[in-house]
């Protein structure tokens, strides 16, 4: 006779050799290999369903808003008047729904290579999407997002959004993080557009991937702030990057983000307001020091590598 | 940017509360509930396809073989001709197969009482029923097993086998483990009839349970002889029971059961014969000395109750 | 023949009955229990050195100066010039280390009941407390706290600061976290005086101890903000509350604390400055919002209680 | 506020990349790199104190019987009336123990490299080794186990036994068991002298290691069996081998096996016993069949090397 047990079903999220997080689930509403990555998605007794790629945790119920509502509303309120959309990833549809708050957008074009991957959450994911997927303003695209930017005319966009998986060896979004890339991004902004992308786990012991991203897009853009709120059930603060050739996030205080905020979206924000941003755009010293002196240069032909140090 | 991983699902199997042994699985063929239990069957790497019931491994398709012979065939052997089986459980199918191999069987009984789970097992555990769940000899049942029992003229079986889940607190397996219920055993069987249950883990550090049982069953059968085959899923020696009123183990030479393997069955065997049959009924000194003197007789008035003395 | 192995001793931090992060250690530098705590300084790969207690992580070497610099110098700088502090707890030295940059500092009493355990730091913590103990403008005390606190005139001190376990069940630290030991503090720091303490975890699943606490210290001081730094070694955000008469932080500009910082302080901060305390004191909305609605008031009669929802 | 935890130091025991077996400790004994392994001595809830060599459990206090007494009593009492014994390893000092239970014994020379083990062993594992170290009949040395039994005259021993660690990469046990290393055991063991030795992890899921060590053994004994008692603490079977030139286990009775412990040994037995002994040396049919088909030859030139086939 062996022990009671509560949980016996776990997920292993393993953040280095000597550093695992184990989450027990209690239910498994989908469990598939799509041509392109493995996706899970699970209930967490603490975090509510969840969905994995790869093993890595994407989101889950209980916080995917602070994900999201970060990535996507700084660069669409310091936009001007946001008409048109890229967005490149952003699988689950959450990205989406945020984006289409906005009461001026007319077309977001969304582009996922993993059409498998989206059927299945547009089906199991409806508290993600809300409905999304569907609605009028969005072209849904399955094919290579760096090739399909590509075919649009110059300053074509008031907003790029890439919610793309890691650059790491062997991931189709290798060439979505390249010095080229963010020159192409550039090209199909308009003047005052923004670019907001998520850039890899950012906090002190973790920050090789976010520092090299941050410095290629430096290479780019005059204007680039690295930010990083915390997300519960990634246990760390996420890296993002906000990019542009006019508006600086700093220079917005509180009270013209929350008048913003108001003005040009419809429904409810959770985590973003003014003091949020506030937060967001202050990071601890550390940081910024890390951010100056650390980082390498991405290219299609040089992409990031890394040998970590603290591996035994 | 983490960890490269290789497996992030993982099965945590609970032997106390400070011993718990993890395996990674990396495809998951079933995850359902039934009104009885909660079934999940994975792939391990080491082990293959594997049944979870109620987050206990019950069996792997690389090591079910050891199980099943060892508490199939002793008790087929050494019964007379056998004509006639009731079988208590066992789910997968795999204990059913090895009882059909007798040339002289004509009818087993078997009586699982979740029939959903049955269903699961006769699509997605082929390879252990081997079809077994179809044979014209099988009448399969899904009912109380005590009852369905009870309802058969005394001397009906020449062979009853159980092989049900641990009678712990609200398992519906509490009432196929009392003295009454082997006492109602005895009383179906045949006057050379044999019984083999299932009867928990077993090994000099585990061994509750087990006694409890092999006691219980010793206030009913003159003969009853426990042996603990080693199943390496479990990562244990596992405890089983034979019982009879007539033929003892220990007196059958591995000549004379080599004999009766070749005479009575049909196909093969991996792991009983002759010598296993030595192997498995010469229990080592430290665990027949454990039978001596540990366990308390079972009633349906007085379950099986154990406050674990290495828990902190 | 196993698998080669990497570490194989690792600790489990237990964040919820299902979710455990798991640190491999290569080292022991001290395996203790004294009569109040069990005590454990480790070699983690990723976070160096790391000192444990009773299970938790309290501070690693790689970034206890994110938690030691945020819990005093909002404390220190927004009172008037500090010349006698009251350190309750702060076992480590690192509270010390940082209270003994102030250049106007004439005296500090630090009062921990373990003497056992600050022996241990003295020899194993150097790089912790960098010789702070024997700073001669430093008082240990080895004894309760609360009494110790009750013994001083009011107005005594122009800063109080608690670094202590959290008020579980059974710690010493229950008494100083209610009502009626703020009220104690109140009453011993001067008009312009500021309290700091270290507050529990806070963050959106996790908030119920914080938003206890807080609730509890506004009944008692007109000014008081919550704050919560990134840990990396925790995991999580970590929450902290500031508390005064007079002095609120929000209304101290970037440049206004990079002044005092430059006037007040001897020796360098590497996680503190103006920017830092703009991005500590404006939290995310939906923790406003959560600070807003929940907690209980804690007193001497009515500690802190909690059935945690999360748990199966 | 986290959850109230159990026990929070944890020993990981790797059986492959998606296998692990953790153990909760609650005490730490000792924790010692010497210069040629790591050692550590915890306290198991459920195993009591237990002793971990890089990683890999050695013992335990619970059922360090099981192991000492299957690896010497067959070799002792299948070979004539015992006066010179050669131990190669058995750090503990277990080994030593069982082997001066023989009355006859007049020498035994216990050969570990590891001096800097043997004396914390001395001092921390008295409940092994009982005093052993110490008995005027053993001759303590600390070298090359294999240039010192060179250095003996052929014939100069009834017993040989070796208790060492496994001959992975790099092990200075590396060149213990090859042909040629056998080849001088049979040298300096009299003509019905007997070998005996511990073998590596077997069971049908991992058996490469000492398929290939009994393989290599047959190469030069005519009479060679393996066995694999059940070890709690390793969760697993444990293979040994028994060679000799003329005595065959097989041949012995349980009465011969009982006699022959009455006249010879002093003390008790735990494990062993008559039906023990034929417990041992009966394997199951499957072991029996791998035996006879796997396993390389182990040469000085040509040492055991795998690939493991389950790992992902």
């Amino acid at each position: 006779m062996k022990e009671k047990k509560n949980s016996w079903m776990w997920f292993h999220d393993y953040f280095s050799k000597t550093e695992i997080h184990l989450h027990g689930f209690t239910d498994i509403y989908a469990s598939i290999k799509t041509k392109y990555q493995s996706i899970d998605i699970v209930e967490f007794p603490c975090f509510g369903k969840t969905l994995i790629i790869d093993g890595d945790v994407q989101s889950s119920i209980k916080d995917e808003y602070i994900y999201h509502e970060a990535l996507v509303h700084p660069a669409m309120l310091l936009s001007n008047n946001v008409k048109n959309v890229f967005l490149a990833g952003g699988g689950e549809g959450s990205t989406l729904r945020e984006i289409l708050k906005y009461k001026a957008l007319e077309n977001v074009v969304k582009c996922d290579i993993d059409e498998e991957a989206i059927n299945i959450y547009k089906e199991k994911l409806v508290e993600w999407h809300k409905g999304s997927f569907f609605d009028s303003r969005v072209t849904l695209k399955h094919t290579d997002a760096r090739s399909l930017l590509e075919s649009y005319p110059d300053s074509s966009f008031d907003v790029i959004i890439t919610d793309l998986t890691e650059p790491t060896e062997g991931s189709p979004s290798k060439r979505l993080y390249s010095k080229e890339f963010f020159s192409l991004c550039k090209n199909k902004l308009k003047a005052n557009g923004t670019l907001a992308i998520q850039a890899s786990l950012f906090r002190i012991t973790t920050y090789e991937m976010h520092a090299s991203i941050a410095k290629t897009i430096k290479e780019i853009f005059p204007i680039t702030r690295s930010f990083a709120p915390y997300v519960p059930s990634f246990d760390t603060t996420w890296g993002f990057i906000f990019a542009s050739n006019q508006a600086d996030p700093i220079n917005f205080s509180p009270e013209e983000i929350d008048k913003r905020i108001n003005e040009k979206i419809e429904g409810d924000l959770r985590y973003y307001d003014g003091i949020t941003h506030l937060h967001l755009f202050s990071l601890g010293k550390d940081l910024r020091e890390l951010l100056d002196k650390e980082g390498q240069i991405i290219t299609d032909d040089a992409p990031f590598h890394l040998e970590r140090k603290d591996q035994i």
